[in-house]
């Protein structure tokens, strides 16, 4: 037996992202709840925010009767419409020339946002498909304006079979553009397009009360675990935890400098481990020197520094204070006690990007538990 | 004819990367000049920083006889595996449980960092295959200190076929690092390993000079088009190019509010488009309010502002100044006069790890330039 062997340690060198689909399940039952008697709707765009959509569709589609689904492009549709047969899948980005086919074949529903793409629309409709018209009522982004809507005719008005707008600033209960949007939104809807179903809300408006909610709410960040009600303790349950191994343990002399332009210096003797992760990952940089790391340590979690500017691939970490660790061990970067939110913050973000990072590389091992 | 159909509005949806195969050969045979008489090798780890590995490798191969490859997995190795027959792939963290038949089925070479990896090649070992030793020079990143050589055996030492370290600040030309490194390196290799072909650098080291090339050097940002030596001005030619479609364009009244949590204000009346990228698509939510975008006017390049918060989805832009913006017209993020370096720059970090988001969400159409 070689002199390097240690007890127990086994060489890893993939991260893995673990995804719990249980508690994607009881959060989607418990903002159900919140929305009712809301029609409830799953955001499964940027695939699903790097979970693969087709996994988490399917989950919900099975496992809570979920048949309302939102993407932002038609190439997102595709990969879930054979997972949720029959299903509704909207498409938030709307239709153009390069999507026109996808909707065809999988009689996906666009989102209509302004008038030229209405124009396209009734060139190119697809029969007894009715797609939804978004109206801007204060976040300045996709929409009709009361202008292009005074100029639809009665004909075009009938096109829709629901009508929609997003709120800006949901995330603070008492924000003014939040009543601002909510009665400018009532107001057009109830002018010019009166008995439509419609949608104003997603996972943050779902907590800002039933007039916020109206027939349908586009549930998708809250499901993920975010909190997007942070005016309160998060109520939903943390869902995935990311971890990559421990590729080496080694003493960090006092005085030496760690990691490209050698931001970290040691002012005394420290032990430092080498991760399995890095950017390349979707771990942000900006946690370089900031961000935190947790070891198993008999059963507890004991938290760790990130060291020096994280790399690509790498991180290094200031484990002086982790007693035994060694070589295959993993480390946490995010888990139910250091959840998206907190590292978020940590990277200076929020959840979303950090989540829509997370999942997007291939070689990061994703294992799903139901 | 609709009243609002406008003369040539192309109705699209998604985001596209151009990728200029023609440069990036440009920049490998540049770097290949700069470098000898070392041997030039290609990174195309990270999926070959986003623009996929598979057709970065191929191109290298076919257009610039580049027979070693470096990749940090070997999942990452596996996709470039059947279009390099006979090149060598080195894979950078190394080999473990979870990658060894990768190993095996590709005769993959791996960069072996501790002693506990060392322990796993010697019980797994491949025939014929000379694994990379890894030392530590002074990144305190990866790789055998001193401590752990002197522990090796003659019989240890004869297993690596290349000695390899890498630099902290190569990117600064006079940082004291550069030459403590190389010290350290040569000195280190010349005791343990002589004669063993050796490797420093990557893109950033090949501009420190001959003795930094050893015998091989490691190819990866500069010829991305990266400026990896920013003390001079970049020799390197763009490779990439990121536009956007327009979804919208609309006035924005003076006193509206714009995107979330209500930014950006409009101190006098503006002109917005809503162009069809946003981070879920690896544009840094950092660009909010402060990152550019262009639009062709007349064969020129007309300059407008992100506004408010950079969305998943979407970003908005004041285009005040353009005056003939029609819907379907493209926005440009990243082109030859606002490269990877200029974006990175805006938005807080480094071309690497903007390059490294971009290319990975697989809604972006990629089209490959040769």
């Amino acid at each position: 037996m070689s002199i390097f062997t240690r007890a127990n340690s086994k060489i890893m060198t993939r991260p893995i992202l673990e995804v719990n689909l249980q508690r994607l399940l009881h959060n989607y039952k418990f903002l159900c709840d919140i929305i009712k008697p809301a029609t409830p709707s799953a955001v499964v765009k940027d695939n699903a925010y790097g979970l693969d959509a087709a996994v988490i569709a399917k989950t919900l589609y099975e496992g809570a009767e979920c048949y309302d689904f939102w993407v932002a492009h038609a190439v997102e549709a595709e990969k879930i419409a054979p997972f949720v047969p029959g299903a509704h899948i909207y498409v938030l980005q709307g239709i153009g020339e390069d999507s026109l086919p996808l909707f065809e074949q999988y009689r996906l529903i666009p989102v209509i946002s302004s008038p030229e793409m209405l124009s396209f629309w009734k060139k190119h409709k697809i029969k007894d498909i009715r797609p939804v018209i978004q109206i801007e009522t204060g976040l300045n982004r996709l929409g009709f304006r009361e202008n292009d809507l005074k100029k639809l005719s009665a004909a075009d008005l009938k096109i829709f079979g629901m009508v929609m707008s997003h709120l800006a600033c949901a995330d603070e209960k008492d924000h003014f553009m939040n009543q601002h949007q909510l009665e400018t939104f009532n107001r057009l809807r109830q002018k010019y397009f009166a008995g439509l179903p419609a949608s104003l809300s997603a996972s943050d408006g779902a907590f800002l009360g039933e007039e916020f909610c109206c027939n349908m709410v586009r549930l998708g960040a809250a499901m993920y675990g975010i909190n997007t009600a942070p005016y309160r303790l998060n109520q939903m349950e943390n869902i995935i935890t990311v971890k990559a191994p421990v590729l080496q343990v080694t003493d960090l002399p006092k005085g030496e400098f760690v990691g490209y332009s050698a931001t970290y210096r040691a002012g005394t003797d420290r032990k430092i481990a080498i991760v399995s992760i890095g950017y390349g990952d979707g771990l942000p940089r900006s946690l370089s020197n900031v961000g935190k790391v947790f070891f198993k340590q008999k059963g507890k979690m004991v938290e760790a520094r990130i060291i020096g500017r994280v790399s690509m691939d790498n991180v290094i970490c200031d484990v002086s204070d982790v007693a035994e660790l060694k070589v295959g061990d993993w480390g946490y970067f995010i888990f139910d006690d250091y959840t998206l939110d907190d590292v978020a913050r940590d990277a200076g973000t929020i959840s979303y990007e950090l989540l829509s990072r997370i999942g997007k590389n291939p070689r990061f091992r994703k294992d799903y538990m139901l």
